[in-house]
């Protein structure tokens, strides 16, 4: 194979109660990114759009994943890689995890498909120390696996696909402010409550029951997060009122996305993540805020292969 | 129903991981009561045997159960209790759930079978704060429904079922010492790292899903408990040789079953939870430390009637 192009998902990781080990991905928001061999060795990026990211690929989450792969295999060609972002940096569904996770599936392919899924993971996660500082998987292993991943371990990597209920949608809105990953994690406290971590770990227990049962409204219950979100949800503006809205308008629950500063929702059946959505953005059609509004369902495949 | 004679299963809580959430039943350990209506109203308890527990119905948990229910219920007929304890007072293994859900199980079918599996639930846990000062559901909910219960929440009540492997057994070693669960509370830290309580519902989320999709080796590796145990275990005489015999002889994992003494192990098959038996009694066998053994399925039914 000289040329593959793909599409890789965006993804919510944390999901309200499931902090730093759960994550899913979108169907139908996510980066384009074209893979072409090449003569001269090493790896060129070029970015397709106006996000202004680096085109050097020891600054680009994307490049330094190529280039570890490429040190590893050490192949008698080079690659060129363009990337078209449909994810804004900073969006917190997963914008570096989709393109750190991309560069890994299609490097692979031009590589001879050499590596497993789990070897995927430990590449994108590359990217991911790039961009965030920390290395984690609960964006980069559902873009890769697809559908809800459980990072039962990071060390060793220990990834659980997790089914998705046939009818579950999402709701995302993203304020056009930026969060980084990297401050968002200064805001964490380090030690917690041991009865607030008692029903934290209840609730997580509780979503990955209703996931497995298909149990909407136990899945809803479930989605509460009393530990990260009252601290982190400080910096994500009418976040009070978009969670009412949403849960007003029927979602199951809801919560930040990631770090933030996107919101999300899940709900039972497409017409009411629909509703939902438009519920949320009527909390900031008039408040001045910039914002973008999805509707996804849960994507089951990962990365998917746009031609070859 | 005038009279009726039923086992209540002795149960595991915590399983490692599951701290205050998770329990599941054994299917041949536990209690024997016998319900009796009498014409003189109130409650009388007969203590069938040696352990030196309370007759008062006031100081014993089956009985401040059947009293409670009684107050609500206001029947004309009082009722005989008669316990046969099958289950030791303080190991681990849920003597006072055991007799305060066959309580509430037994009284409710001379009640006319008034409340659903949840309310007797409710009533059990006053069996539970009796006992322990804290109401708590981890061994009166598997008690009463069987097999795996999560208990999402206390506060309101919300049991969710999981299923338990088909070829899942368990092996339990108690020492013949006693641990208050009062005592046992008093342990804890009232604080975890966030960094361990992230380990730690990442192993929940792993234990939950390995239940669900019957993956032995997935249940295996989630039977950690970086918090608790570390605390728990220095009341638990030889618990790391234990731990280590046991995972020595093949089974998926351990941990201090409740808060003590008693230690639990799980394994893949019958004959396996025999080996793992085998190999805990012989780290006690030359200690001078008199203990129990138990090897026993996981109890799918909770309660059962044993003639009416």
């Amino acid at each position: 194979m000289d040329k593959i192009k793909i599409f890789s998902p965006a993804t919510v990781a944390n999901v309200s109660c499931a902090f730093d080990v759960l994550g899913f991905a979108l169907s139908n928001v996510g980066d384009e990114m074209t893979f072409r061999k090449i003569p001269e060795k090493g790896l060129k990026i070029k970015m397709k759009d106006n996000m202004h990211l680096p085109n050097d690929p020891r600054k680009n989450v994307a490049g330094v994943v190529g280039l570890a792969m490429l040190k590893q295999v050490m192949p008698d060609f080079g690659v060129e890689m363009e990337i078209t972002k449909g994810i804004k940096p900073g969006s917190g569904i997963g914008s570096s995890a989709a393109s750190a996770a991309g560069a890994a599936f299609g490097m692979n392919k031009l590589l001879g498909d050499i590596f497993d899924l789990k070897t995927l993971v430990e590449f994108s996660m590359v990217g991911e120390s790039l961009a965030s500082g920390v290395r984690h998987a609960d964006n980069v292993a559902p873009a890769v696996y697809g559908g809800f991943t459980l990072i039962r371990s990071l060390n060793p990597l220990d990834i659980v696909q997790i089914p998705s209920p046939s009818n579950l949608f999402v709701s995302i809105v993203h304020p056009l402010i930026e969060v980084r990953t990297r401050n968002a994690r200064k805001l964490l406290k380090h030690s917690v409550n041991l009865r607030d971590a008692v029903v934290q770990w209840g609730n997580i227990a509780g979503l990955i029951s209703g996931l497995f049962m298909e149990d909407y409204a136990l899945i809803g219950r479930s989605l509460k997060d009393i530990i990260v979100e009252p601290v982190r949800s400080i910096l994500i503006p009418l976040f009070d009122e978009l969670k009412d809205a949403s849960v007003g308008a029927g979602a199951l629950g809801s919560g930040i996305s990631g770090s933030g500063p996107s919101v999300f929702a899940l709900s039972e059946g497409h017409e009411n993540a629909i509703a939902v959505a438009d519920a949320m953005r009527a909390v900031y059609q008039n408040s001045g805020i910039d914002f973008d509004v999805y509707v996804s369902g849960v994507n089951k495949n990962g990365i998917e292969i746009i031609n070859s």
